[in-house]
């Protein structure tokens, strides 16, 4: 981020800016400490530590605030559960990037990691990444009921996701089911349940009560669908330089999409509603979920 | 397994068919309640509850019983354990037998499953192997405690598998390290690390103290080294029809290997030098032990 840019941001997002450094430090540490073949230690962090929006960390952090946990101890609260979806969000990428799936030579920019390694690495290092996730909450978040109940909201949303990315790419539905209940069941799954659970994540390790366990579900399932929205408008209307990944990808492969199915202007204001849905969701926090309805204007509004 | 091979093997080994008989049902039942796409499933299925030698599930259920828990009780004890590190073997079998990594056609004499499938979908099905192992133990083993200590030792030994077959496949080592120092660190980690975490599964399952602990990791971890120089030994002296596999592959790929390195006649002797360490292991736990026992000595003198 640019000292220019960064003027422009609200004070929120520059002590976000700051959190996040601090927990990717963690997260390097975390490798560092585990032992493991070099080759491989390079391509986790390479995949890892290189880039990418950090959403799914900067929700378990805001979500982690929203539920009351002041901003001085939300790094220490939050490091472990944002590094294991992290992990998990980058596993998904380096494996849905291989020539067998979706074939990509380019990720934020950058060669995918099996055209900057081997296939075989690529292979290799998503597993070590999804591993590595569940052993990083297993062995750094205490005490161990809270690591219990977070391995059930991260091993979960994994296998939805999991499930997503094969209703993507190897459909297998019922005849009779509509273009939109599939997109909705493939969206769901694909990104909408990482999202979600990063999102409880967090609120768990805050100390979530019931009522605001609920609140921060209800925000991060819209606002997980929204994300979709726009990530299929963009495809259709960003260029690869802009995304920093291979734009027009959905079209050519004659994927699924809101914009091929509702067109652009209905896809727009799905956005609308999803964003007004996640902004009443989170009412009932107060000014501490500022975070949470800053972000969600700017995932609703994001160019990349 | 036919009436006339049965009447041979001892009692323990009878009441163990049927103790896994009854935790693959429940493993069957934990699929069929996830939601999953239908296709997905198959591949799960096809890969996890067709044969294969379920070596780790036995050790969690023997390991279980060694610590003091009653036969009677065993099953429930140990299925979601049993079942999540077999998830986890499963997955590494998938991986290991992709194009870009061993590209094997058949395991347990049947198609591998990107041969039945496709490589997409073997790579997705070991994605999900792995990620509903720790799904299942998240949310079927009560209580959280006892679910948070085993994901520990399931997630640090499934990221010790992968990292040995980082060693086996992609070597990485100090150019001074000897070949049989290279050897056990890759035996130590591929198949060792999953081995000694089933026998400690089991244990803790079966709620062991330190000593108990301590004598079945000592087990566990002789045993897993054991397992790895048989089965150094079939590849050389075997068929491929007699092991279900290809055979010779270790040879013709250059792999390192025991019988490489030592010739036959020390890794016979090897076999039986880790088979009385193993024995000696169990001392201290007397008579409950016993499949135990019974176990090592199939394991040394397997012909398949």
């Amino acid at each position: 981020m640019s000292h220019a840019a960064s003027t422009t941001e609200p004070s929120s997002m520059l002590h976000r800016a700051e959190a996040i450094k601090a927990i990717e430090t963690l997260w390097a540490r975390f490798l560092d400490e585990r032992t493991l073949p070099g080759n491989l230690r390079d391509a986790i962090r390479y995949s890892l530590l290189n880039g990418g929006k950090r959403l799914r960390p900067i929700l378990v952090l805001h979500c982690c605030e929203a539920v009351g946990v002041p901003p001085e101890r939300l790094v220490e609260h939050t490091w472990a559960s944002a590094g294991a979806i992290e992990m998990i969000h980058a596993f998904s990428l380096v494996h849905d990037d291989l020539p067998a799936m979706d074939d990509d030579d380019l990720r934020r920019g950058r060669p995918t990691l099996h055209r900057h390694t081997s296939e075989a690495m690529a292979i290799l290092g998503g597993d070590a990444l999804m591993g590595l996730a569940f052993e990083l909450i297993a062995t750094r978040l205490k005490p161990v009921e809270l690591a219990g109940r977070i391995v059930v909201e991260l091993s979960c949303a994994t296998n939805d996701m999991i499930a997503g990315q094969v209703y993507d790419t190897l459909p297998d539905f019922d005849p009779g089911m509509s273009a939109m209940d599939r997109l909705l069941t493939i969206h769901r799954h694909k990104t909408g349940a990482l999202i979600r659970a990063a999102c409880r994540m967090g609120a768990i390790c805050g100390g979530a009560d019931d009522n605001q366990l609920e609140a921060i579900t209800s925000y991060g399932q819209a606002i997980g669908l929204m994300f979709q929205v726009v990530d299929d408008l963009l495809d259709v209307t960003q260029s690869t330089r802009q995304l920093g990944k291979t734009a027009g990808k959905d079209q050519r492969q004659g994927k699924l999409t809101y914009p091929g199915i509702l067109g652009l202007d209905a896809s727009r204001a799905e956005v609308k509603r999803l964003r007004l849905e996640a902004e009443n969701a989170l009412e009932c926090l107060g000014t501490a979920a500022e975070p949470l309805r800053v972000l969600c204007e700017y995932m609703a509004i994001r160019t990349k």
